[in-house]
């Protein structure tokens, strides 16, 4: 999703950028651009595709100067254009910014500005900002002792108009050595170094040039300039803000050897499923503990109702989630889509409590729908990956996925480390309740032996890739599955569209004789997940109805199934584990199968079209 | 989905037979046959493909007899072959017998019997049944007192070893004068005439040829002859049965000028709508009032969650009543596929009410999960199209729709009026509840409104011709909306997947960006349902990010919005209504747009390959 950067000091301002966009590359974008103040002109670069395709139009001897603010665009209003990319412009050139976020009540602002005379050069919800910041300088007086002030009055005069969110990045023609930043809605931090400072939209872009950062809130501004910074409350003055250490996890950002992010993360899920479980399983009283959930054994043992909410494969962990704690805990839960949620406003009973869940930790619709519930009083926790991420801010507490940084935009691992976590949760929930010892250190005992499943999961890489071979050229699938099972289907389905951008997707097996079973025919393959367990004759029967109209049906299935070969076309072969645990062994083939798809068919694996890795708008 | 037919009396067998079959035709089927008993020989006829191919094999001499059988097949174990129809052969051909359902372990008995020398000529797990019967009646010894007796304990024998379900009717070379038939899960009507006994596999075939009927109840068997008929449970012997009137709504089968009974049955909503709530609404009291709940109003106030479950598009407007309820009464709602819920085994409450949503009332998945609720000791409530269904029967009260016979296997009547019974159920809880008289008196004026808005809906239909004549060609599609439009996101996909093999998928518009946007393309068009309502701006900002990446926009836009014309490609005008009563309005233009785009395909409209109109298989 969109990114800024930016920096004022007395270096050099574009090597800072263009290593600082190329860090927010992993979010997806589709173009990209620069604006350095060069003392009397701001001198801007813009680019359509890749942050290589900027550095060229660039060249060699790239604008000079101290001041400088950046951005990667994933396009909301207008197609991926030279135009359309940021920075905008204001007025006649004296305003400059870079915009996140979204802004609902444009077109409204944009007729007024075009009564006014300002001229239009994009089809952007942003170049609006650039022009009511401009007419905010033209209505704001000079002010001698406090010169900065009045372009912060601009500023708050130009935000107080819109409707959306917004993360906004600034320069002024007549200011060589002033940035100013405001956050409403999407995410900036501040990097504070000795004579220079940071301004981005995530921490990744300063890693390495300092260890101080200060995370801006919502309905804050900041001015930045070499001398120092100070943050204001849009409406209430200036306020005082902590500043952080800057924490990083380990350099995991490396390809090491293999051809894709995605193809290294699905292979780390060994690892990383054990880097979830590290510490938490307690063999001594059969339960699991948690370090940040901030509630009380007590607060939690009162826990009736549990929401589970979430995005895109985030969404599909919760659903695992929902099988998993009502069938260890019976608690009863409920999967809501993070996006319906925050404006649904659902009666929701006392003593629940709500869980966000999300990689990247500032998915905004989740983050939204956080906040909503936590507004009206629930307890909410998040489960999340990003180490102090917006979402890990907001919440009560939570629970993070240790799963290391995860750069290939369809998630692989932070999915099996969250339906890891949610087991665990499950278990502990579970623990307190009817869940008995005896349970509780068998559950244990087969979350141990996860990550030698996953490794030997692994291994049926050969085979999928014989399969995708013989697929590699469908338009349709289906994907299939029962229980445990059917958000697996959904999730494999979700990679596939994801990465190859052919058009599958998931149902209960059951589900799809009302209605999907159209699709069937000798061009359209179903993916049956079916590991032995309750419902395996029943997927049986799903499968039969399938084959009978003459569709080729490919099977995931139990190493210990001589009879599926008889049946299914293709059969790719998993390790056995319990029912609870087998979304995150059953997914694995589905991974790997959307990779060899994907790249059978020359698609860009680890950043595929339109997508975004952390969605921060809505 | 498959029929049963079955004639035993004094005239000829035949004509009952296929003007029966005829009868179950619109449920849909690949296959069909019959077989008439000529007193010495059983003769078979079987054909691939309509009834009207079956009656030109029979020709303009079939085989006369008075006892014959007779199926309509819907492919589950085999493709739709000559071999694969029924009726099935059993041992040397002393046994004849047509059945539905899905026999799970048919294949471990069809090794054995394979074993003791069986010939199979077809796929299916029914010959396995015909064959098992066969090997019956060779382990049971003559009974000359009572001969017919020998053939029952046959039966019981046969059924005993099967796991899965049936409807059954067994015709006997040696028994020219007998039928016995055997349910357990497939529903199963006995015909009572003079002299004369009918059975079917439900009570349509019936009309005309009797009035009095009686349902077979699992475990039953029965015992059809001229001289009369009795009816056995499986295990304890003989049982008294209710012989009940046939019911019949009037004769609203004719396609009155249509072309198709699809487009019959859209153009009936407003009727259809004002029939669901003729008598219903009470404006003294401001409520809605319902004859067969069966529930005193104090159990009913005592109702703290609801649970509400069905397939396909009963799960769809399951999800509208949702929003409706908890929006209107503020009871938490939670919705499940019935397929999943009935082997799930979720926690709930006490004070939770079930209710099972299908129009036919024999879908096998909602009447199994109503059941199994119902056997937890929770009250359940069917809400069905079809007066004394198995679910009518089945449930501890209901509300019907009175929506008259829907014929096309696409439904579309039943739906809205579905919507509309979930809107006055909320309505009704509403009132016990937290709704004012006021609020409640609004409602009811807004949902009078309601059959004159879809009337107005429906003159959309020439916009829609020239939208689908633009779009027919294309291979996917995704269709968006939010809160109340968001199922009709779902279901308005699911009609175009369903009739024109289009593979479309509907999603909440805000959770396009996590995924499915991958699949945005300029071949790729998106159906937006945007008429005005909370988060019509939100869902304009997503419109504006699948613009962005060159995807074609059809927008379901209210009459009363300028703005759209300038983003969306195509519109379609739908009148203003509430946002609760949108779901109602806004599905009529997206029932349409399948229905001329399959028509523009050449598809058969009112008979899609591979469905059935009731899914009365797992």
């Amino acid at each position: 999703m969109c990114g800024i950067v930016g920096y004022v000091g007395g270096s050099d301002a574009g090597s800072f950028l263009l290593n600082g966009l190329r860090r927010l590359e992993y979010r997806g974008y589709d173009s990209a651009g620069v604006a350095v103040h060069g003392g009397a002109e701001i001198n801007i670069t813009r680019s359509v595709g890749r942050i290589d395709a900027l550095a060229g139009e660039l060249g060699e001897t790239p604008p000079a100067g101290m001041l400088g603010i950046g951005h990667t665009r994933w396009a909301t209003h207008g197609p991926a254009t030279h135009e359309n990319a940021h920075p905008h412009v204001g007025g006649e050139g004296e305003v400059v910014l870079v915009h996140n976020g979204v802004i609902e009540n444009f077109q409204l602002l944009k007729d007024e500005l075009i009564k006014k005379g300002y001229e239009f050069k994009s089809d952007t919800d942003s170049e609006v900002i650039a022009h009511l910041v401009a007419e905010g300088l033209k209505k704001t007086p000079e002010n001698k002792e406090q010169p900065n002030m009045r372009y912060v009055t601009a500023v708050q005069w130009a935000v107080a108009q819109l409707r959306g969110t917004y993360g906004l990045a600034i320069a002024f023609r007549e200011k060589p050595n002033m940035i100013i930043a405001a956050r409403f809605g999407s995410p900036l931090v501040i990097g504070v170094g000795r004579g220079e400072y940071f301004l981005a939209s995530d921490a990744t872009p300063l890693i390495g040039s300092t260890e101080r950062i200060v995370y801006m809130a919502d309905h804050q501004l900041a001015v930045l300039t070499p001398e120092g910074f100070s943050v204001l409350h849009r409406d209430q003055g200036k306020v005082r803000v902590d500043i952080r250490p800057l924490e990083t996890e380990s350099n995991e950002v490396s390809l090491e050897g293999f051809d894709h992010y995605m193809l290294k993360e699905i292979y780390e899920q060994p690892e990383s499923i054990r880097n979830a479980m590290r510490g938490r399983l307690d063999e001594q009283d059969a339960t699991a503990v948690f370090g940040g959930l901030n509630l009380t054994p007590q607060q939690l043992r009162g826990v009736e109702r549990i929401i589970l909410t979430g995005c895109g494969t985030s969404w599909h962990s919760a659903l695992v989630g929902e099988y998993l704690i009502e069938e260890l805990a019976r608690i009863p839960v409920s999967v809501e889509y993070a996006s319906e949620l925050r404006y649904r406003n659902p009666p929701i009973d006392n003593n629940t409590l709500v869980f966000g869940i999300t990689q990247s930790g500032e998915t905004a619709d989740t983050l939204a729908a956080l906040r909503e519930t936590k507004r009206k009083g629930h307890r909410t926790l998040a489960i999340c990956n990003v180490v102090a991420s917006s979402i890990a801010q907001a919440a009560d507490g939570g629970v993070y996925l240790h799963a290391g940084p995860e750069i290939g935009v369809a998630s692989t691992k932070a999915y099996t480390s969250q339906c890891c976590v949610l087991a665990m949760l499950a278990l502990y929930f579970g623990r307190m309740r009817h869940l008995s010892y005896e349970g509780g250190k068998r559950i244990i005992e087969e979350m141990q032996q996860l990550p030698g499943a996953v490794q030997q999961a692994l291994t049926c890489d050969v085979q999928v890739r014989d399969v995708a071979q013989k697929y590699k050229d469908v338009s349709n699938v289906l994907y299939l599955g029962r229980q445990y099972n059917f958000p697996t289907a959904l999730e494999g389905a979700l990679k596939l569209k994801e990465i190859s951008y052919i058009h599958a997707e998931g149902y209960p097996a059951a589900e799809m004789k009302h209605g999907p079973i159209a699709l069937v025919d000798e061009h359209t393959p179903s993916v049956f997940i079916i590991p032995h367990g309750t419902t395996y004759e029943k997927v049986l029967a799903n499968m039969e109805e399938v084959k009978a109209r003459g569709g080729p049906v490919i099977a995931i299935a139990s190493h210990e199934d001589p009879q599926i070969e008889s049946i299914a076309d293709d059969v790719i072969r998993i390790p056995s584990v319990p029912e609870i645990l087998q979304p995150i062994v059953s997914v694995v083939p589905l991974q790997l199968l959307s990779y060899h798809i994907a790249l059978l068919r020359g698609c860009d694996v680890d950043k595929p079209r339109n997508l975004a890795k952390s969605v921060t708008v809505e």
